[in-house]
């Protein structure tokens, strides 16, 4: 059983046309899954639906203690890609028993040209063959927490 | 390096608005690996485009070829869903030192509920993870290509 | 009030992923004025759902009934293109009291570069705006019934 | 010949992935009227790409010159939403002598539900088909100008 955490980013976001601005009404991930006739076996669960930029020391918290309380081996955990990386970090100091993969978008499910099935599709076939320890999967590639860095002017997933 | 052959199959068709079929007037694949933002090293070649149902003993000989004659350790073969499984037996029984992974949509990449992103995904993390082999990526689970079967009147793959 | 007849036609069409085939679950017609944000006030009413080139000479005449029976003044037929006109010009013998408009689409709602809502746009604002009398709209045009034909070979509505 | 001025809008913004808002890196215009088919002869100017929020006194002045310059006697222009009544306004007290429609857009083309399609057929056919005067098509209806007012508590073009 592979259990996803949910918690916002910008695979999430929603175009809120009453105001003109990018929001969290709720969140897109049974669609996406629906989307993607995956028969993995999934739990899904909503900690919170925050852009990353706006996570706090204590929500980085909630999560740790999230994937320390899931029964599940294999945990995926949906995030902003801004600060996915000190997430990463985060859970990788006190967590090694368990495969955890983090996984964002550059472009909204919503939106036309966006890249979250293809990262979902990635974090969900790595999640299953990866072992214990912390990722993210943005890109196409996997990356070790540790060795990754976002490049924010080119929007991209790198090595360090 | 990650070798792609491209020989068809339902993620590649498009609608032919002049006589109502779907049909393959080029492949889809760099517009796929565009909207995916893909960084990992990939090699597309085109090998033919063709519904899996119509491809021949010749065919399959074909792709074999390629793989055998491909520089690259990794390599995914776009493919119909229909007689995919075929063509990871025939593959198998010649080649053992090479990853190969089979991929494969239930809905084309231009319709707008596809699932081809997201195999894409799983194929593109299989293929860079998995030890020598031949297999499948489909619903999001990574199949030995002698354990999986697909079940027509789900439209879904399974284990067998 | 503006009455719409639903009888099928490609704009309706979706792709079947059992099959392979394009077919007709059920219209799409209610999803369309949904993402159309319409609030023209507007009865949908299901007549059949068809390719064109299925419909026989007692779906014309029902249709007709339809049209006479309906208290509406201002009625949208929506259908496919390759018999549209043969059914237009069935209405406009008979009915002269009523503004009628045919549309359809030569690209599916369900498939990406649909010309669907456009195509809708311009028969519900025709609708409220024309005399009495049949007529088609595609391509961004209205056609009088009898001054139009569909070119097959460009897959484009032209006067003649 | 239909002109067609772009001056900018949400039917026209893009999400741009690097900064996470919604800008207007160039008119979506060509792409929309390509998926329409339409083939009413039309003259796209771009006379530049606002905010309507943003937009000032010169702005509506140039876009009337424009309109007082061009050779078309049907005009559409697009425009945001929140001051399109305003620039109707302006145009309506100097221009008498053609036919000028106003649309815009609730969600940007770009986003997976949108309404620019199916407001760009209600303009394009109202075009066509009205006597000199000024207009808004929005949510399926044509508004005389000076007739319509934009509730943004619902999001919808409403009769005053």
């Amino acid at each position: 059983m592979i259990q996803i955490f949910i918690t916002g980013g910008t695979l999430d976001k929603r175009y809120n046309e009453l105001n003109g601005e990018l929001d969290f009404p709720e969140t897109q991930l049974p669609a996406m899954l629906k989307q993607a006739r995956c028969t993995a076996e999934i739990d899904l669960q909503l900690l919170m639906l925050k852009d990353s930029l706006e996570m706090t020391d204590k929500d980085r918290e909630d999560i740790k203690q999230s994937c320390i309380a899931s029964n599940a081996q294999q945990i995926i955990i949906t995030h902003g890609t801004d600060t996915m990386v000190a997430t990463a970090k985060h859970l990788a100091e006190s967590i090694k028993d368990k495969t955890i993969v983090l996984v964002g978008a550059m472009v909204p499910y919503t939106i036309k040209q966006s890249d979250t099935l293809f990262n979902l599709g990635c974090a969900i076939t790595a999640v299953q063959l990866m072992p214990a320890g912390v990722y993210i999967t943005m890109n196409g590639k996997v990356f070790d927490w540790d060795k990754v860095v976002k490049d924010k002017q080119h929007g991209e997933f790198k090595v360090i």
